[in-house]
């Protein structure tokens, strides 16, 4: 077990999982021992990339323990995404695309934010700047990731950056970039074996936005009237994990893929808000959000603005 | 005038300023109108620099007008330390080497920080980056800024990556590095022609450290006891000064740039802590600091430790 942990956010996506994975390889080369863990379950999306390109999963850590010397954050930066006490630890390092929010050092450190859609796009760039070659399926998870983080390069989040690295980083894994890319995303649409419970928080991230903690789930699908069919048992557990983990309100965000278009289920308080950001009505806890398929680009900024301004 | 600006921190210090023209100028390359703008007066070091290297100083700004767009900040990120008005501005990006607090943005941004002596040495980095040639006068401003924030080498700060950009640097400048050095560094130490006010707050900086707002000054002298004449006067100011801004503490760092040892001016209400930071004792006013010449690495450490701990 080594002295430095490298993770991304709780509910970890695929970018959270395989940039941990990216960025230990990368601070391996460079003569650090670190490794990388995942905050949360693996997702059957990440799962089939991991299975595509011969990796083991990390190790899923909630609280490290007290032989951990220093950490590096990948893919988040707020304290209320990332382990339990990590006020505990040194950060050495982050690398992100998120905005900064609640975050703090006592001294300096090494930062790596930009306006990308993905932190392998970040990574990669990195390992270019160091010289190091990337590993064929370390290559592999770092292109599940952009395609992932972009919906195949459909989220406004999208940058050209983010479409050149993943062209190279498809050439050096060796797929054929669309039809992995596809099959990789519907392999994370299967919510019918999932429980209410893994829908609302497989990739759910809390966010305070003025006094209000708000939860923010975003699940994809390839049929949004097939989900909504549960929507009665998903209203009921929002309901209680606002209660139980004393969130404000929860907000699902239940993305068609291929249509890009998203349907907001909204529950707990401030509803009025949530109506003003988007300047929609919710009917019986349901949204309508055309064209959103990005929560950090598309909701999380209407949002903060709308419960601050 | 551009409808972007980049500046550093308030009570600009050499790198504050000339990190400000040499983003600005690798921004103009990148296609991009941005304007160099300082936060405050500039330093007779400073100065000095600016004259060597042909470089007309910055406009002095303190509140941004309505029709600026978006700002760049550089050499700090703290809002206490920035523009009087910076809520009301898009920050586009950060380039920084200090500790991360009270920094918070609605959207992704670029941040770029390392744990370097000097920002100018990570914008020479990215220069590099995007394979855009520094010219011989902002490279000869960029050298200054690290011999000033490393003390030529001297300061803890101080990292191999530092003294390697200066050593290019000063080959593209066509300097003699610890000639013109020690020359710039001794134009800074003029404290004389000072008044109280300008020696206190010429390169101070607040800080939230717990509940308490801490101000931190620091001034480069060649003889301590010289500055200790005017002790006096400076202790009364400070207690004025600590009233009229709100500052629980002044901490003012007498820094000795030939044998790297500072004496430290205390005045205000939490003395004992400043006594257990650094396990001295202040008498009358004042604490020994041996060794210390980096408030960044040797001061804002131990003292935000010891009031928050």
């Amino acid at each position: 077990m080594s002295n430095i942990l490298v993770f991304g956010h709780k509910s970890p996506d695929t970018d959270a999982v395989t940039s941990a994975i990216s960025f230990a390889y990368l601070q391996n080369q460079l003569g650090k021992d670190v490794e990388p863990v995942a905050l949360g379950e693996i997702s059957e999306e990440t799962q089939y990339a991991l299975d595509f390109f011969n990796t083991k999963a990390p190790r899923i850590v909630t609280e490290a323990d007290s032989n951990v010397e220093a950490v590096m954050l990948v893919d988040h930066n707020e304290p209320q995404q990332s382990l339990d006490n990590i006020d505990e630890f040194e950060i050495l390092s982050v690398v992100d695309h998120h905005r900064i929010a609640n975050f703090e050092t006592a001294g300096p450190l090494y930062y790596r934010a930009e306006p990308v859609g993905c932190t392998n796009t970040i990574i990669f760039k990195i390992y270019k700047e160091y010289g190091i070659d990337v590993p064929k399926d370390i290559a592999g998870l770092m292109l599940s990731a952009i395609i992932s983080d972009t919906l195949l390069f459909k989220s406004p989040t999208c940058t050209a950056e983010d479409e050149r690295a993943a062209q190279e980083l498809a050439e050096i894994a060796e797929v054929d970039l669309h039809a992995y890319g596809m099959k990789m995303l519907k392999a994370g649409t299967n919510v019918n074996s999932k429980s209410a419970q893994d829908i609302l928080n497989g990739d759910a991230k809390s966010f305070e936005m003025g006094d209000k903690t708000v939860r923010i789930g975003q699940v994809n699908v390839v049929d949004v009237q097939e989900l909504l069919q549960r929507k009665d048992e998903l209203i009921e557990l929002a309901e209680k994990n606002n209660v139980a983990e004393g969130y404000d309100l929860t907000l699902l965000l239940i993305t068609n893929i291929l249509e890009s278009d998203t349907v907001g289920l909204v529950v707990g308080s401030g509803i009025e808000t949530v109506e003003a950001a988007f300047n929609e009505t919710v009917n019986d806890h349901q949204i309508k959000l055309p064209g959103v398929v990005s929560r950090k680009k598309q909701v999380v900024p209407p949002l903060t603005d709308a419960f601050e301004g």
